[in-house]
């Protein structure tokens, strides 16, 4: 039922005794999820997550997506970073990237707030003229720019449409659980709530309400995906680099790093998992990439990306290792017919699955890849269902906070990203940061 | 009316005197476009495209869009690599990524037979129940697996549902001029046919036949489209590293590059540049990703992956550098309205223009990042319209065939390409591909 690490692609590349030899470093930055000993222990929220999660909230999350269901035709999620990638990315994976062109029960859902551009915003206004909409706004503190900037819009447009009583029930918060300006408002408002945990950081969250309400509202079953991952917590919460694929994957990247592979391309061969390789930038960027370490996270589509920098990865720079999520069963299978006149060559292919074809293009682009000097780690996942989402979700948090420590690196904090913030304010004018403004803006001159 | 290059964040990164060092090599490199004495010669039709294009096709193709527009409510387009990427990158800068979603009088498009999962065909395939659809396949030879396969489905669909005659109206091909598969039944078949020419390759096809059908369906002006290419070629075909954006763009990469800078980021600052900078990707990747050499190219829309990527960018390795496409003038501006409670914290906004507040985010970032030793060359573009796409299309064309030049490799072809797909056809069991098969599959073991 769970996922397969497969290691055909590193042969030549990694020695078995290479990986025994982090072992002992592996356990112990593991245990230190466990036992927080170790830098970031304020964040450890997800660890345990899929079995402690706050059962009265769950329901209620299902309940309000049963609501949202009925009260809608577009559902407008507002966030930004783990505020989106992780719901954009089950949406994708376990429904479709093109979910709101499909004919459905559900309401169309878009993820809004998260860029600064007007453009995208006006689109979104038209989106919603003559239809029903309601809106999920997720932020922590209620003061991030980008979805500050969309809720304030959004809700006027509510109140406008269906006065402020029925924007009331058709504004559904996710916030700080106690603090914060959004939830001070929505408490005076009476908007619905749901809670980010002060102990989840938001690369982290999609496991919470962040995650699970957009899930539920397209009909994904979530129960599904807590099952997924609480039996990853269950398979990745014992055993050494040997028999704990988790453990072995972060030993694996260490391993590759020390190398001088700079750069982990996620791969994917389903347009339906593109999503899921924006959250696995996020999530290992933020917390791997400081003190001026980490791999650079980046993700691939195949076959299609096989024609774009499939060229540099076959014969670039050897900077690069992959690592290939293949999903083995496809959801709908199409065969290949037989034609009478076998013009476009392929006939010999009659009779296949496109499936069939597409885990040869993984086999032969694995070899191909291979003798390019590019080392392959490979996750088989069984079916790209909501149990293997939760599943795959657990295996890549699970991995990213052990591959952090032993980077010696805090995996759950982001110090970098304050600082645009900090700079955007200060150009911005705004009170406090006046200071700052003048010695900016004259080295933009 | 072009763009421009500005270099505040190069400052501390690269000296005048480097740039200056590199203009004999570069001049000579721009001269082997022109004169064609270098690797490659016989793909450099691209160059003068621009005013040398086939005027009596292009009238054709406008009559076709315009038929197209006429015929059906769902447009599909088979190709993969430069025979969609070029395409769909004009589609969301010109018309919107949510184009399918929006209201509008042309037809909706879909970029299919670019992957070989049969999930997104069966997606595909309802897409269009019940409505009326139309087929241009791009393929030079019309052998190429991933499109070969789509189009076997969707020509015999179209047979079912319109007859043999009706179908025959329906497909439009986009193929070689004279030779292949696809050329040959699309005689015999009496489809409407468009020209891949032999001498350009697929990824500098977008302003041929292959890019501009599917632009033109969408209502996009590719006179416009054109103009800014001629403008562009105009614009680089003359002066120096001193005083030609397009030749010193490529001087600072290949300066950048000798600096161990080994990862290029195009990034942007609106979602409808995302598929833009895929098509960068390919242009780049296939063209200087060879022998070894060459800087992977990444791409990145901001701020939103400033909640992503932006930590490692920050503080991570010192091995990447920015290069950002920042569009001047936003298409419909949003201004932020006072409330009377300023909860969120965004009455210091109030009045300004979201346009505003993104380039503040922008100029902010670029501080930010040059702080953490990212150096960042900017490309202004004044706004993101169908002039502006063409010219920066020439703009990308031209400085990565020079770079590749300088590079010492052949930019127009693309050997790696080949390696995957010979490995497919094996594991297949293609025929003539025996005697690979069983090494392969035992590798696999």
């Amino acid at each position: 039922m769970g996922i397969r690490l497969k290691e055909n692609g590193l042969q030549g590349f990694i020695t078995e005794e290479e990986l025994q030899k982090q072992n002992a470093q592996v356990q112990q930055c593991a245990g230190w999820l466990e036992s927080g000993e170790a830098a970031g222990n304020d964040f450890l929220g997800w660890v345990d997550l899929p079995v402690t999660y706050d059962k009265e909230e769950y329901q209620r999350i299902k309940k309000a997506a049963k609501k949202i269901q009925g009260q809608c035709d577009v559902f407008l999620v507002i966030g930004i970073g783990g505020s989106y990638l992780g719901a954009k990315a089950a949406l994708d994976f376990i429904q479709s990237p093109i979910y709101n062109n499909l004919k459905k029960d559900t309401p169309d859902i878009y993820f809004v707030g998260n860029s600064i551009s007007s453009r995208v915003l006006a689109e979104v206004m038209s989106l919603i003229e003559g239809r029903d909409f309601a809106v999920n706004v997720i932020s922590k503190s209620g003061t991030t720019t980008e979805p500050a900037i969309a809720f304030r819009l959004l809700k006027k447009e509510l109140e406008r449409r269906y006065g402020k009583e029925g924007a009331r029930e058709r504004i559904y918060a996710t916030t700080d659980r106690v603090r914060g300006t959004l939830k001070k408002l929505s408490d005076r408002e009476g908007y619905e709530t749901f809670a980010i945990a002060d102990d989840i950081g938001g690369r982290y969250s999609v496991l919470t309400a962040v995650g699970l309400l957009p899930m539920a509202v397209s009909g994904i079953d979530i129960d599904q995906v807590m099952r997924g991952a609480a039996d990853a917590r269950e398979a990745y919460g014992k055993g050494t680099v040997a028999d704990n694929d988790c453990l072995r994957y972060a030993a694996i990247r260490h391993c590759l790093m020390n190398k001088r592979r700079d750069v982990e391309i996620l791969v994917n061969y389903e347009p339906a998992l593109v999503m899921f390789g924006e959250w696995y930038k996020q999530l290992f960027a933020e917390s791997q990439g400081k003190d001026k370490k980490g791999i650079f996270p980046v993700s691939a589509n195949f076959s299609t990306d096989l024609h774009s920098i499939g060229q540099y990865i076959q014969d670039g720079a050897d900077i690069l290792f992959e690592t290939v999520l293949w999903v083995e069963q496809s959801r709908k299978d199409i065969f290949i017919e037989e034609e009478a006149e076998d013009e476009d060559g392929l006939n010999f292919l009659a009779g296949k699955s496109m499936q069939y074809v597409n885990h040869k293009a993984f086999q032969g682009t694995l070899l191909a890849h291979v003798d390019g000097n590019v080392p392959n780690v490979i996750l088989e996942i069984p079916q790209a269902d909501a149990y293997h989402f939760g599943y795959l979700v657990y295996f890549f948090e699970k991995a990213c906070g052990v591959g952090g420590y032993m980077l010696n690196v805090n995996p759950f904090d982001q110090p970098g990203v304050e600082s645009y913030k900090k700079n955007m304010f200060a150009l911005l004018g705004k009170p406090g940061y006046e200071e700052m403004k003048e010695g900016l803006e004259r080295r933009l001159l």
